[in-house]
């Protein structure tokens, strides 16, 4: 059996392939270290995604960032950013049709991390309208629903929102209380009761993607809830604040008490938690990249800071090695993480990604980033603690991004299962 | 300014990317996850890439990891190995001509990591003969030089190794001793004397690929160098023993006193630490894929054995959340560490890869690679003291690879120089 | 020469020391443990310690954890809270005389445990009023200036600050720009000028403890400037806003424009920076317990809310091994932090503490308890972006503490200087 | 109630502790640092400890050091050293009468603390023979087992080996399936059969304490088997080599067939776990004192080398503040290890020690000393790999440290139980 593998080889050691024809050059060639993408990934790029890139990081420095910081102390969202970023073909990007681009999934990666390298506050609220809700729709809605909500959704002219965690039940979504009732009163109506909390844009939402289980099946399934609809003190949804992070993201809850949603807008065909499963996923994809870029704002900010900084003998604490390894393992983690995400929005566009890759790079992505701003922050000495440098505030976003969609534990124990078959939760 | 960044954006959402054309196919059809390769990164190789690896992967399990553990616990290299690996046409793999086999960067990468995957010390002996010294002849050599030598090496029927590093010098070689003079005796040759040591391969080398100083110059030049040229007393070659780790592979020192090359066996044009520097980077960017396939092999090792190690109520310790943990942690940094090198291979075949980039996947992988194939071992409990699991060998092996070619805190500082623009080496 | 060991380690274990004479007798009598203090350490404090540290927990756990919260929310201290400690006779506690308490070293430190259990701002306020203050006055002082100022500050009614850091010179007050020259209109007066930033307590100081260079000599000087002395446009403490953590103490600048300070509130015969870093080992000494008691406030917090929280099959987060790692592991950083800081505590009091030492413990614990209270803010999942569960507060402000009075890395730098010999601030 | 608090300190306050009584003189005299000590832990022991400390910290150095490197090389355990260590004084020292010198647990601390810095092997053989077998009979033997064996292992004249752990039970010993039957044959006695293995000392004991199931009851009982007992082919104890770590230790399996063991030495009285546990927590205590010796070892290693390695411009390596911060934490982690050891012993001598408590101080010792000594090895860079800087073999030997015992999760979720009152073991 072994000949065979010889021979095998030497075949193609005979004929090399193709990409080997291209000569190493680069010994001869100093190629230039670029600090902003320490390992080339530019050059995974399509010229498409790059341009698109482009735009993405223009409207967020120009537009968002001037906004954040005052956002972010007043736990004060602008829901016309979301109309912004409708303007500009952001929202629901990588959706064919219905007035949304069609981009690639790499593309709409480098869109979120441009987004986050602002906030991930700001991210979050374009993750759910994007991934979220009109993701949901659009992979499990009827062509009347995403016809109905998806051209104004992509402007940003129709805010949604996805309501999946109910206060008691973070990690576990299948034991959700909300229900779904015949309507008692309206006819070709269900009535939708229960309370869902840490929903990202509730309070300012028009459409809610809520999931229930339905009465006569016991069976989870998903509800386009229209606040239009409902009649005064069937819905409310108050804002939570005093948050510690997102505080530049609007949260809040869905109370439902008899909430009236016609039969046309449940989503037909699917059951289960794996219709809000795959929308998170498709959410946590974006994460994993939108993450990086408020590490890679955390990186330019520590560098700038450390370059700017002087002690003792008028050196630029950029001198100490602390400081160095500090940018060095930053840059070192924010560049894996690119490839990674690249790499799985390859996968995704062909069809082949499965969903623990995701739960990889969510939860490698969401820690590294957590890891290093933290690590970073340390630069910044006692300056840090004044919100004008920016980077408490990444740091505090962070942490959420790292608990929210799979918390990095659960994350680990949903790989930990894939690779050994056994499920550790208890 | 920011009107051109929109009507450039809508253009591009107009006419979506090609690749973005591709369906979202995957929340309909799951895909399965394969813990061997977590990110798909098969996806990334090429099919001859793939028959190349798996040829390779045969020979290492069949024929190498047999022989590993007397070879280690008697550090007893056999050095027939390297002759098995020259008529599989695995050495020298990416050089074009010269019997050699001219297949990618990426190709070779998944070579050494079949190699590493049984043991470091097996992929340095292969690297040396391949990156170190027949890398160095073919980039920098005559054509003459080339015909000489690189055919036989190919073959593993001529052995090579590569002296820079001296006693008191280790990270820091601009400050050699070794010189090269005129030769007092011979005509048309130059003398070397001075001391190399941690030379992998030295003691069975026929060919040594030194770097001195030219005394009329003070410059460093490199010098190949063969044993069979040197009268007794000029050369000695003694084996370092009783190492920590890389046991398999034969470690030595090079002894010159009047060691005398001809002329012709300087190599041309490339004077000072750029020639060196560039051997040890392709030497470097291989063990950033060998180290990966070392930690691949613990992960596999540590699953095989919580599954089969059952403790209390009989439950295999697979089943614990902390060694599912373990396990998830090391199969994401081996799967971040594939994507990452690949990304430099490629474009290494592009002549695109700066040099820093290497240090970043080399002291990435090593650090991770080290890092969690010790916590994989502490799975195995006190059986891990045991020599059969083979993970201690792995561990051991690799601290070795973390500290040579650049210790991680040197890599750190190269980066942190690229990051800043500043050197922090004191 | 060793037959000398062997004769007196003869006589050693003839007659055994006296501690040896008590039997071992736990095995038999089973001993139970005490999660809050698992290192059983009230074993190691006396009677008065132990009703001392009762006395403050009793208070702050009453009196300030109900105003917490608001403060936090809204930056706003109140100033009373310095008052009702001094009424307590927690302020200057270890100063024996001018109505001080004169407790021990570790009797304070227990104090300062118990405040920080609280915030770890309110614990910055009494550190500054009673370690760098009053510290700085009882340890440098005349008889004169003790007299005129420690009775009022000890009971709160007169409030300290101290300002050392300037704007450009945080790790590195050598460097300061505050000078002190002859006062040009007020004989027998200075003149201070410069400014001083990040000062706890200055926009609500009645006395300020400011260090400048004296123009005549050219040294650093302490200097008691008292806010009533000084002519409109002479002194301004405005406040500093906005702040990532520490939000429940209040801090600002002092900028001092010819504020006049007269000659007999000069600190006599103390030069350069060893006044002022003398008064930073008391407060460092201090904030190295205070961080411990935050820290076992996030462990009580977070073993409730495991305790309390159900998921999956309904059982507590707090069977699941990777919460349970975490608890333990923060468990073992605070207990270990106590027994370090007790045994400095003791050496004080004997005038055996080296200022290295406390760089040892302050930079321990600090850095532990932000590392674990980080690790601990993970288990209450999304929930810990409420400020109500109070983790995310305890987390903001140990990162403060972890880089105000020596940041981590200078701290370490210090303990290597101590142990290498050699400096390496570059 | 608060009023009553108040009243009680103010007490307090007026009474001043007598501690407190001690000036505060540190500031005044500068008190030096040793970074040998850097907590000033020669403190808190008694003249008596400090004594003999020196003598076992002599007798190794003198005696013990100048052997390993060979012994560890060639797993050739010299079991005169026992003897030596005998007629010192140091074996079961902490045993009141018998011809033991009824020290301290403090001082039996300090003894192993010198032995391991030598090597964790050597201190393993005395663990075993002190704490395990000379414990357990002196715990739980009756007058005439103690008088029998107690005074030759003493004197290293009878060696002794503790046999619990089964091949497939490493973490889980109430699996066990040696039996303890009625022999067929000899009246008065049991015959003990099974397999015991990771048995330190058993191919050189004379003494076998045996824990094994008893047939008629079914509980676990304690045997004291000899080996001069048994007939041919009842008892073989094998040695296994070819170990990773703790190669100067010897370590083999008791294989017993029928092995006959009389009535009266089975220990009386002690059923179940808490024989062997208790004897377990003892030997525990033992290796919480003992790392913290070798990783001290490595500290003064690490240090010396970085003093006299030169790179670069001349300067020792002990210059880069990456090489000091690796001292600085080691040096803190040995130090806090040492006084949480102290206090534990302390307790021990009271009774108050909970075996919680050990489980506290054996994971935290051994895991921070396995993380530095790993982290120190570094500073060596390629150098490391020669086993005469003696370093790479105090982390491999570490590593073994943290997995026997109770492996580092194991005591974990010991402490988790503790703590939550949850067991989390599956």
């Amino acid at each position: 059996m072994f000949k065979t593998v010889t021979t095998r080889a030497a075949r193609q050691f005979v004929q090399p392939s193709q990409t080997a024809g291209v000569a190493r050059r680069y010994a001869h060639t100093p190629v230039a270290f670029d600090w902003k993408d320490p390992l080339g990934t530019n050059n995974m790029f399509t010229e498409d995604e790059l341009a698109i890139a482009e735009t993405a990081e223009s409207y967020c420095q120009e537009r968002m960032q001037p906004r954040v910081l005052e956002a972010y102390r007043h736990e004060d969202y602008d829901k016309k950013i979301l109309e912004e970023m409708g303007e500009l073909g952001l929202l629901g990007a990588t959706i064919k049709g219905y007035g949304c681009a069609g981009v690639s999934s790499v593309a709409s990666g480098l869109i979120t991390r441009a987004v986050e390298r602002v906030d991930s506050g700001y991210r979050s609220g374009m993750s759910v309208q994007s991934s979220l809700a009109m993701g949901g729709i659009e992979e499990f809605g009827t062509e009347e629903q995403k016809e109905k909500f998806l051209p104004g959704m992509a402007k940003g002219k129709i805010l949604g929102c996805f309501g999946l965690t109910e206060p008691n039940h973070g990690s576990d979504p299948g034991s959700m209380e909300t229900i779904a009732k015949p309507h008692p009163t309206k006819k070709g109506y269900y009535s939708l009761s229960g309370a869902k909390t840490w929903i990202t844009n509730s309070p300012i939402a028009d459409v809610f993607l809520v999931w229930a289980k339905l009465q006569e099946t016991g069976k989870i399934r998903g509800f386009i809830l229209e606040r239009s609809e409902c009649p005064p003190g069937t819905l409310s949804t108050p804002k939570i604040g005093d948050k510690n992070g997102l505080r530049a993201s609007i949260t809040g809850m869905i109370q439902m008490d008899e909430a009236p949603v016609a039969h046309e807008m449940m989503l037909p065909d699917i059951e289960g938690l794996r219709g809000p499963f795959s929308c998170l996923n498709s959410a946590r994809y974006g994460i994993s990249w939108g993450v990086i870029g408020a590490l890679e704002d955390c990186i330019d900010r520590a560098r700038t800071y450390a370059l700017e900084r002087k002690q003792f003998k008028g050196n630029p604490i950029a001198k100490y090695q602390l400081v160095q390894k500090k940018l060095a393992d930053a840059a070192t983690d924010a560049a894996y993480g690119i490839v990674a995400a690249t790499q799985v929005g390859r996968l995704k566009d062909e069809g082949k990604a499965a969903p623990e890759m995701i739960s990889m790079i969510k939860r490698q992505n969401c820690d590294r980033a957590l890891v290093n701003s933290r690590i970073l922050q340390e630069i910044f000495g006692g300056n840090a603690v004044s919100d004008e440098y920016h980077i408490g505030r990444h740091v505090a976003n962070l942490f959420v991004t790292q608990t929210y969609e799979g918390q990095s534990d659960i994350h680990a124990l949903i790989l930990g299962r894939a690779i050994t078959g056994i499920q550790a939760f208890v």
